[in-house]
């Protein structure tokens, strides 16, 4: 570990040299365009010139108009239509741990449903004592708890199995955010219904129009499922469930089952398409890996990236992200040279069981090409693999389940790409 | 501390059993509508039977429309200009701890400045070795560290001194927010500067129209404080400073300086009129408490409260916020009859220094009338005091500091006021 106000001295000194002749020359430029406004003193821009907005014109606030480009992105030719697609999280333009609501990555089979939360309620039924509907009043009377979790689409990096493909970390591993969640436990509505002894199973179904369902194991609903209404403190984005998903800690997103109207508890998976034709991992010799849920432990350096390249050389931060679906990232280690060498990376920021964690890795760059690498080690002691020792065990036929170490290249001109070393 | 799973279980259940009667009544209702519409099956609504809109139209997304009311307010009367005034966070539309960025609520001196990140510089100048100047980019290339911390307003219940007069907890407590920040640590820009023997404080001043300003310790400089650019993982927004503002664990959000220009260096305070004629408490006697920096252990009630009534009687979760500039939460304790009988309310989420943590306490409530009252301790054994015992000490002539119980009256229709007892 690193002390974050101890490293690399001597380079920070070096870079700060260098920033504070540059300032100075921005500076001056600045005075020779202020003498032709106003015989205003220089160095004193607009905004300390002049009243700003007032408070009340912005009841829910909006980023600057200086941030119009950190927004979700999609890749048109990805699916065959928008109901049915993703956007991405533009990892490169964000840190810590938290993703804002507005760009948590979003992914579809029928497009956003518009529920009304006075018409919404959840159907619990099947093997139970006694069937039961709840409102939306209903469940926010119910104990609750706050957790925060990360999200990952199964199809996360899924076009790398066969090969760097997409030039950018939002493109490859934007399939994931981390919220707080605010819900009560699955665990308390299947109580209060009763569960008869053959139960084994539930099904979660989605209110949207392509009525996403999915089987879940009963130990698991029990354990720590949540039925979820707030992210980050206020109620769900309509893109994220409004009012209701189900929170399935560590696992698949496509479980997480939004706008959810109804769950079924029984003795046995429902073996639904979305957990047969789909979902599941095709292997080489033409059998399928089936109710792959869990996420393994996986990591990506965020900036630099294809989209964050270097603008200089000298003193910066890596800066990456880690997560593991089988609990806490418990270390991280970074590669410059395509992973011939490592060294540990500093987690900073709190370390939750089953979210993202932020880390960083000081670097005084010379100009030098580098191949940036990360790897996550979680507290089960599991390692993230390569991409190729991956594929020898589950060949290139799934697009799911892809937590193989990511390599960027990084150029002399600080120019960054997506490389597959091997 | 209460098991979330297990609290008062018969009462949820005769609760649940009324749940579903409602439930099967409305779905009933339903029915009956669904014949008229097109003779599609009944029970499938609208949202389902079509699809929803695709991604891509929502780049940066925002709240659903049936959220539209869960805004920041402001209260025209308390200041005489919108550019020198305060917009309140909906706290009884809020849960977890993580303040959304957009429900942050804003304090302006000279309004909202709208910084070009291009034109942006922080001088470093005083009693340092060399003065330095830094660029935005610049700031972004250093180390920096990731802290979810509460600031809120010395003026937050302010009102309040007086007796009750505001009827709502986003006017009486809605100056405070929580989210998770990302910046460079001031000591490493201070040791850069190199600081001379007799540097005692420091001078941060805003580039707003108000060229806010307030002096600080260089013992809290060099300890906690962060050159923050970034809020819950994006930019700051425009009204929280963007793109940079000082974050102060547990200090009065004055001292906060958003669109931070400058940090001097001193020997001494520099008593400008913000900590001589603003942000000090006078007292009784016609003395001032002067750089009263610390924001004592304080917590409320969220819902119910006046803005938030009971709809209905049976089981319901009591849910507030508790914080403390001194150090972490240790315990929060609810009373039902205005402070005469408390029980110890449950915490959940996580607990960070200086941050706010979330309480609950389960009722089942048959309609009586209620004193509502919480009361926070934190890790340095301090007590949440009553109004009426700070008012003992620090009478009324101050607005800021109020960080007495609050009570609200649960009345037997369910509405809520503020009130004062004792």
């Amino acid at each position: 570990m690193t002390n974050p106000t101890d490293p690399q001295r001597a380079s920070r000194r070096r870079f700060l040299a260098g920033a504070a002749g540059l300032a100075a020359a921005t500076a001056s430029g600045r005075a020779a365009r202020a003498d032709n406004s106003k015989n205003l003193p220089p160095n004193v821009p607009d905004w300390t010139r002049s009243l700003g907005d007032g408070v009340g014109q912005r009841a829910y606030g909006q980023p600057s108009k200086y941030e119009k480009d950190v927004v979700r992105r999609t890749v048109p030719w990805l699916t065959a239509t928008p109901e049915s697609s993703v956007s991405f999280t533009p990892l490169h333009q964000l840190d810590g741990i938290i993703t804002p609501n507005g760009l948590c990555f979003e992914r579809h089979h029928g497009g956003i449903a518009e529920m009304d939360p006075n018409d919404y309620r959840l159907m619990l039924h099947g093997l139970v004592d006694k069937p039961l509907i709840f409102a939306l009043e209903d469940l926010k009377r119910l104990p609750r708890v706050n957790r925060i979790h990360f999200l990952e689409c199964a199809a996360n990096s899924g076009m790398e199995w066969r090969g760097a493909q997409l030039n950018g970390v939002q493109y490859t591993h934007g399939m994931v955010h981390c919220v707080q969640y605010t819900g009560v436990p699955l665990k308390i509505l299947l109580e209060q219904a009763g569960l008869k002894p053959n139960a084994k199973w539930i099904l979660a179904e989605g209110g949207d129009a392509a009525a996403m369902n999915r089987s879940i194991p009963l130990t698991k609903a029990l354990d720590d499922c949540l039925v979820a209404y707030r992210s980050n403190g206020e109620m769900l984005r309509p893109e994220q469930g409004y009012p209701v998903r189900l929170v399935v800690p560590g696992w698949e997103g496509n479980v997480w089952v939004k706008w959810l109207r109804r769950l079924k508890v029984g003795d046995a998976p429902w073996y639904t398409r979305e957990e047969t034709s789909k979902y599941t991992d095709l292997l080489a010799d033409g059998k399928a890996r089936k109710f792959t849920f869990e996420m393994d432990a996986k990591s990506v350096i965020t900036s630099p990236s294809p989209q964050a390249p270097l603008k200089q050389k000298g003193f910066t931060v890596i800066s990456g992200l880690a997560w593991s679906g089988r609990g806490k990232i418990k270390r991280v280690d970074v590669s410059l040279d395509g992973g011939r060498n490592w060294r540990t990376a500093r987690i900073d920021g709190p370390v939750f069981d089953r979210a993202c964690v932020r880390f960083y890795a000081d670097i005084d760059w010379n100009g030098e090409a580098l191949l940036l690498q990360s790897r996550a080690m979680d507290d089960t002691g599991y390692v993230q693999p390569s991409k190729d020792d991956l594929r020898k065990i589950r060949g290139v036929n799934s697009i799911y389940h892809n937590n193989g170490i990511q390599t960027w290249s990084l150029k002399p001109d600080g120019e960054v790409e997506n490389v597959e070393v091997g």
